[in-house]
């Protein structure tokens, strides 16, 4: 049946392939797989966040960054706090607790919408943070790109757009190649530079020429800035728990499982390169990433090694961009379900909705990276507000959620979240403090303002289904259509309508505006031949307009009779190429809008179909 | 009728007031209103005509200068010749003998081609090169305006657009005022000149700090070039035999004696700034006018006199540009009813004809002026072609008229033109030689695209025009109507628009795909209440798509019958805000869409006024 329909094309470039239901369960994910498809996100930021920590204390001079390593394990200790605290999510939402559900579920609305407010800002910044850390590992390992930074970002940009537009299968296998190969890739890293260390092989790397060792005094806020930006090592820790129902069942046995599997992952790494970058002394710059330097330094410059090391990177970082690829749609579909943004983002079995959600994502991604030149350092200061905004509100949401619920043992899960809560609202407070001048307002400002949009949305869809409701309404009674089909002369196009015409009413009449006798004398000839059983009008134009007769008339017709609908028929060329459009059905287009607000007026378009 | 009608306001904004046939003749131009309407861009280009020449001669020192005053006299003796020319233009076509007609009459349908596209190319530089040189003798008078020049132009542009685009009223009076006030003030300003140079009062203008003297030879070739540059004097010569059906009658006569009045005052004004700049050695430069120059020199710095002589140049140049946008306009209006222009340039009684024209040359002015950044000297080597391809067409065409036509003393009218059209190719062969890697390759590659465009047009309305001929036409005999409206649900809109669609057909089917049991279950009741005498269709779809069953459907419905017509109708939100679109009728597109090439399926959008 699909296949000798004459809609396939279309329907294929409208809607892409659909996905029947039965097929979904096979792509339930396992403990390893799930690992390389949730956690790209989590463990790909530790290729960026030691970096952060290291170029922020370094206006404090070499001596600072003695307290990189402190600080590292603050974060990591965070890190743990928020996984035991996500730990319960999955357990309390196995069928998904993503931050909006759970904040608005058990805070109320509003949260709920700063909560998905915060996402979609957060899944945005993530693309370009990625994407930009990821071709800083290429033009870290080949410098003579360096002057196409934005390019190459928009490159990678407008392939994941591409390859999510046309579905890419999130099938496990392609997702573990890049994400253990990362894995493995560092932890080599770290274990020979560990090596390196123990014996006393350690060559101080030579800091880049643009680095500038600072001399300002290493205050707290200082410090505190440091731990803020180190923070971005926690980013995609959620992901997991957003995800519980891709499992393989016992869903939620399986899914925290794999959570706990990446924190020690994410933990053991960031710590390692911190430790490391310190040991080296890494400076990272603009131009170079802290783990290619390392690379450099433990494996050598321009070897097969640290290549291999440098296309993990840019991999897994280009895959995290990946995930938000699925994130946004998901996020702004439910959000859609809820009426609180169009329905063009509302998933309802096609994939339509996805690529509305793609654009949305790639477009405001593609803004930043060029607006921020690319560099992943400029986008920080804007990354940070969402993440921890969601993670406070989703762990505030928890503990609402054991307090409401009361089933045994739940001050423990009550106390776990609520520690979670505390530590990033504690994170997100010294971010709003260390960041908000240095970018962090567009954030602020965008959150409200998006929440907002999504208030007017809702609004709106209200108004409309109380516009709708059918409690009390009586329908008014027309039964008689009166059909008109305003006609610039007579030719095939406007005989094929005059015919379809016929078929609606028995009451048609053609509507002919005078303004030269002679094509006046020449159509009413015609219309003996051609003109059926449609009345014509010949209409006079004092001002040569077309127009204003045609509308005069309409409005005339209209106060004739109360029961009356008046349809106007109009010839549509349906050109053969997309240039031709140009040319044609401006007039029919003038008429369409002069009577789109007219009651009872209904204008139908006869398409007539041009060969060439 | 007209006040009572419930259009007015659209009508307004869509098509701006009619003016009523019977008021035309009331605007008829007088000699004296005639000269002001139609000779500002031939007479302000005097304004820069002899800057360029002296430009143009500098780089060989200020010896060159010297050549200035022969090489204008011999400019004068063109157009001289050309007038006279154009004089017999005016009595063989007294209804109007622009370049496009008179080439296309007489030499055939391509050369006719030719003159219409230069004609639209040179309208839009007139355009670009009046504003640019009118915003110079701004910035000569207040040089501290100089860092704003292109927003000044674009200001300039914005104010014609709108103006035209309102309708500004041509009348006589208030084109007056410029034109005599420049004519005026140069001639003022060339006799104190003179009488100083007679009284031995020159005091040489002091060199621009800007302007470079250079010490190249002075060659054939740099002389033919100041020629080809002075040759701007030229321009807008043929503006009044263009406009001969807009004069009182005897039209012809009237137009004749304007032609050579204006001929003379340009060839005098020419002259003497000329001889002027020549005696008070000025240098123009980028940043000042020659007369802007002259004026200082002779008039005092910062005197009033010199002020109003700045003003009156600014005020003639832009209306010199705002004549282009009565003749571009019209010039597309005739062009495109010949077919080789879409539809929507041909003025069919409305003004909406000429908004489309005055929108496009709009565009195409602001574009050459931001890409010359409002430089009169870079934009000159552009404008010239256009100009003297349809000089030479208009006078070649004259020649062929001559001699077809045989009347008593053709062979001296035939010499006339003759000569004209000669002097204005050997202009054309020089200003292309001189000028095409200055620049006019640009308008050499335009030309032949525009007449590409041309053709284009021209040759799909003929193809339109062989598909709509009745000739041998057996329309289809279908006398069916089978009505569909998909639905979603049960709602108000739906109900009107089941209400609307049992009008039209015995055989109304509303369609329904069943993506959740429950829901449908709810629609089976509500149809009860609700669905008259419409059928309701429920369809299955096992991959949760909406689109594909429906289409489906439509699909076999249509292989039913064969004299059955397939309605869609569809109900269409009509929002109370235009940012409210953005939050319906989606699906209803994505279904035309689908729908839009398939043969006998016509689709109705019922509207449902929403009010809020």
């Amino acid at each position: 049946m699909s296949e000798s329909s004459s809609f396939p094309t279309l329907k294929r470039v409208l809607l892409g392939q659909p996905i029947p239901s039965h097929l979904a369960h096979h792509e339930r994910l396992s403990r390893v797989t799930g690992l390389a498809v949730l956690s790209s996100d989590a463990l790909s930021s530790v290729a960026y966040a030691t970096d952060f920590i290291i170029a922020t204390l370094i206006v404090a001079g070499m001596q600072a960054l003695d307290d990189a390593i402190p600080i590292a394990v603050v974060i990591t200790t965070l890190l743990a706090i928020v996984t035991f605290s996500y730990r319960q999510t999955i357990f309390a939402y196995p069928t998904g607790g993503g931050a909006y559900r759970v904040a608005k579920e058990n805070i109320g609305d509003n949260a709920g919408l700063v909560a998905a407010a915060s996402l979609l800002v957060d899944y945005t910044l993530t693309v370009s943070v990625s994407i930009s850390a990821g071709v800083l590992a290429i033009i870290s390992a080949a410098p003579s790109l360096a002057p196409y930074r934005v390019e190459i970002c928009l490159l990678f940009l407008a392939l994941l757009t591409i390859g999510n537009l046309r579905g890419i299968r999130e099938s496990g296998q392609i997702f573990a190649v890049p994400t253990y190969f990362f894995v493995v890739s560092i932890f080599m890293l770290i274990a020979i530079g560990f090596y390196r260390y123990a014996t006393g092989g350690v060559v101080p790397v030579e800091a880049h020429p643009s680095t500038e060792i600072g001399t300002k005094p290493l205050t707290q806020l200082l410090l505190l800035t440091a731990f803020a930006n180190g923070c971005t090592a926690m980013t995609g820790v959620e992901a997991v728990s957003d995800g519980v129902p891709a499992f393989r069942p016992p869903e939620a046995k399986n899914a925290a499982a794999t959570l706990v599997t990446m924190a020690v992952l994410a933990i053991c790494m960031f710590l390692g390169i911190t430790f490391l970058e310190h040991a080296y002394r890494v400076l990272p710059s603009h131009a170079e990433s802290g783990v290619s330097q390392l690379g450099r330094a433990i494996l050598g410059s321009g070897t097969i090694p640290y290549y291999l090391v440098q296309a993990a990177t840019t991999l897994i970082l280009v895959l995290a961009a990946n995930t938000a690829y699925a994130d946004f749609p998901r996020l702004a579909s439910i959000v859609s379900r809820d009426r609180y943004l169009p329905r063009q983002f509302m998933n309802q079995g096609d994939r339509l909705a996805f690529s509305n959600g793609i654009l949305v994502l790639s477009s405001f991604a593609a803004i930043l990276i060029v607006a921020f030149h690319g560099d992943t350092e400029a986008l920080l200061p804007l990354y940070m507000i969402g993440v921890f905004v969601s993670f406070t509100l989703s762990q505030t949401g928890m503990v609402i959620h054991w307090r409401t619920k009361r089933s045994p043992g739940w001050q423990t899960s009550a106390f776990i979240n609520g520690f979670g809560a505390t530590v990033t609202g504690i994170v997100l407070v010294i971010v709003a403090v260390t960041k908000t001048l240095e970018g962090a307002w567009i954030v602020l400002v965008l959150i409200p303002l998006i929440i907002a949009v999504f208030k007017a949305t809702r609004r709106h869809y209200d108004h409309v289904a109380s516009q709708l409701t059918l409690r009390g309404y009586e329908p008014q009674k027309r039964v008689h259509n009166t059909v008109l089909i305003p006609i610039g002369g007579i030719q095939r196009a406007v005989v094929e309508a005059l015919r379809y015409a016929e078929t609606l009413s028995d009451d048609v009449r053609a509507v002919y505006v005078d303004v030269d006798p002679v094509a006046t004398e020449q159509l009413r000839n015609g219309w003996q031949t051609w003109g059926g059983r449609t009345k014509l009008i010949v209409l006079d134009s004092p001002f040569r307009s077309v127009m204003e007769p045609l509308l005069e008339y309409i409005e005339q017709v209209q106060s004739e009779r109360a029961d009356d609908y008046v349809t106007v028929i109009l010839p549509e060329f349906v050109p053969a190429r997309w240039w031709q459009h140009l040319l044609h059905n401006q007039r029919a287009l003038l008429i369409k809008g002069a009577l789109l607000f007219r009651p009872n007026t209904v204008v139908t378009s006869v398409p007539f179909h041009l060969a060439k």
